[in-house]
């Protein structure tokens, strides 16, 4: 009997709801069309990520950074957004210095030199390198059962990304441990340095770097990536003689924190000003490419979404504020720092989207929030189809936004990921490896997301 | 009270069913991850692709569409398919004959020479060339208000494919009128060629070509396409000069028809040999790249889904057939060919599944059958979701397998759309364009599909 009071009830509320809601949709279903179209047809994010990877590589604390920062300040001015500003923040100062140096040695004599990117934040060898013998293992557990053969030792973290998970961040995450951890797990046991397999889907020998860590009750041992050919290379070389010697050096500084900023920009609401909705990505890459897709393209992409609604003469009731998080690679201080003011200002902060899975065709949006809010959101899927969204579901949001804490709704943006980590933290992450039309495609499912959020609310 | 009647029956249905439904998803959704993880990590279809490549282009009737099909056949054969073999079948034979030649002359000086390709079929020039002024036209309507403008003149079709659409293949069909139906149009008000536009959506300067059609009726005047960038060139000019002329030479010839095949494999099912699953694609491509997405992609997926199922020892109770049909691209004939086979044949084709739109990632299947079939079909999205499809629908199927008119349903495969038309029919369509991942994601995908109607029948 319920199911017929409850089925009574829905039929009802259908019957009352339903012409409003379908008029509503078919509005900004129509205003959705407009933004995919003017999108696709004029290529203008497109243009300008074109123009932030002429700048170069934007690792935290580099002039590179300044440069871009001031670019994109510049750019959101161009663009007449109606207030744009630097936040202030300090960032950790890395430098990798003079190109790396490693290779394999048997008696003294080099056999072959491999492809090595030092990992973000390793400390330097001594000038001359380090030389050692080769414990090859692809796990903590194998480490720790082979903890008496370590000491003195560079260890080589070979477990190569799963290329059986249909998700590639899902592979990519059951292989980083290597990276991050390595260097302090691999001097537990004496190791005075550490090589892994590059983490990738690609496989070709670039290497592809990124962040470790270590801890101060240990030593700080040097740390670097091979190329994922190289890494198959030595270990099929150590099967045959395991008393091979590598040498590694590398000539990283870790200077004092720098000055850096968040950029942001924003529109004004027309109705509720103090309500916010925030758009971003991370501005800084790593040193190696010219981070196309990691994070420039997210980057690029929120600064097109307020420029698609100006282009469209369309005024969001809601203030719609794009910010450059700086220093998501290694330290999350512009995601910190973004929070904090967030957590102390007088606005409401409704929602917050992050992008940063680079720039390929768009898949769904995964949301952050309470259950009402959640099913609220997915309402909106009919819309978003517009430009591919073929899915809204819970899930988490991104490293930067997900420091909004006070956030109702925290959203991350998501493509099709099988071709990003072929090119993640590498020298294969550049503006040619973007495709417009994918693109695009993303600018405008962001735009569509941020505008239903500034006209509905949460 | 009919709501309630009816909500109870559902309920109690649901209630029936639903253990015995979810052992057997259960057990489906376990298969599928194996076949998945299995794609992705062999890449044997993606190395397979790789060797036909290395063959060339496949046009119907060339001496290298015949080494592509012994190729094909010898292949089946090794993967010990339970029979394999050749549908004789007679298929149009044009060649492009030497390099064409196509440029921009003003008083009898050459000011440009253009990137361009006869179309498909196309008569040839004599054999110095035609030379005209030129008439550029965005449409058949406009060609009809021009018309008594257009005599003597090459025609020029420059309206572009509409970026603006979110699926590449309705910008496609909405420009390609102008390739296939422009000689007769141009003809009917006494053109003595034309050229088009290049219908892609890459703004290079690569030419695409495809098919073009004659009536008996009217002169048969020579056709070709020019690049993009070239056209626009062209289309600048003409607004300065207008009396710019426009040299064309083609050296095509239209051969009598020739020998060719179908290349057809199968794997026995174990309980109902006499019902069939057909998968395939079309084995010719255009004369230029290497037809590595069109259609390479989906025959050797096809080949791989019989592949996979032996590799891993499934034992369809339903047979599997790869068909590779000839001729998509300028006839049919293949598809016709075995379109007539299946009527006449004692087996009952239960399901057809085309794979001819490239090999990205997998995004969905259309289903042209009807709506009982459709709906159970439907059902099996949770298992198909392991290969990353996200949508089952109605809708066509694939030039090849909608001539199975006896078949209870036709489907078709649908990958990602938005870098085809980049490549399609021109020199770009090379293996290199193909990603590993999401050509193995779509042999998955379709393998899948396959085993489940081999398995649930229709």
């Amino acid at each position: 009997m319920k199911l017929f009071v409850f089925s009574l009830i829905l039929f009802i509320t259908c019957e009352f709801v339903y012409p409003q809601t379908l008029n509503r949709i078919d509005d900004y279903k129509s205003i959705a069309d407009t933004i995919v179209k003017t999108a696709l047809r004029e290529r203008k994010g497109y243009e300008w990520l074109k123009e932030l990877c002429e700048i170069g590589p934007r690792l935290s604390g580099s002039e590179n950074s300044l440069k871009a920062i001031y670019w994109a300040e510049n750019k959101m001015q161009q663009l007449e957004f109606d207030s744009v500003w630097l936040q202030p923040v300090m960032v950790p100062h890395w430098e990798r210095g003079e190109k790396e140096f490693c290779a394999i040695y048997k008696n003294n004599n080099l056999i072959k030199e491999l492809n090595v990117l030092a990992l973000g934040g390793s400390v330097s060898t001594p000038k001359e390198g380090i030389k050692a013998k080769i414990i090859e293992v692809r796990s903590f557990d194998e480490l720790k059962q082979k903890a008496s053969d370590v000491k003195g030792k560079i260890v080589f973290f070979s477990r190569p990304l799963d290329q059986g998970l249909i998700n590639t961040f899902a592979g990519y995450g059951g292989a980083v441990d290597q990276r991050v951890y390595g260097a302090i797990e691999a001097a537990k046991y004496g190791a005075i340095g550490i090589v892994i397999r590059s983490i990738t889907t690609k496989y070709d020998n670039v290497p592809h770097t990124g962040v470790m860590i270590y801890v101060d009750s240990l030593p700080k041992i040097p740390a670097a990536a091979i190329g994922y050919l190289d890494s198959d290379y030595l270990s099929n070389q150590l099967k045959v003689n395991p008393d091979l010697e590598l040498v590694l050096r590398i000539n990283s500084k870790i200077l004092d924190d720098a000055q850096s900023y968040n950029v942001i920009g924003e529109i004004k609401g027309t109705e509720f000003p103090d309500e916010v909705i925030v758009v971003g990505g991370h501005f800084d890459s790593w040193d190696v490419g010219c981070g196309a897709h990691d994070d420039g393209a997210g980057c690029i992409q929120s600064i097109e979404v307020l420029d698609l609604l100006k282009r469209l003469e369309i005024k969001p009731k809601r203030t719609i504020r794009c910010v450059l998080f700086i220093n998501e690679e290694n330290g999350s201080r512009g995601g910190i720092e973004y929070g904090k003011f967030a957590l102390s200002s007088t606005e409401k902060h409704i929602a917050a989207i992050e992008a940063d899975r680079g720039a390929f065709t768009p898949v769904g949006f995964t949301v952050d929030s309470d259950s009402i809010t959640l099913n609220k959101i997915s309402e909106w899927l009919p819309v978003l189809e517009k430009a591919s969204i073929e899915w809204i579901k819970k899930g988490g949001s991104g490293v930067d936004v997900s420091k909004i804490k006070n956030a109702k709704a925290l959203l991350g943006f998501v493509p099709d990921n099988q071709r990003y980590m072929d090119l993640h933290h590498s020298a294969n992450d550049v503006f040619e490896e973007v495709h417009p039309r994918e693109f695009e495609l993303g600018s405008a499912a962001i735009a569509i997301m941020v505008y239903l959020l500034s006209e509905e609310g949460l």
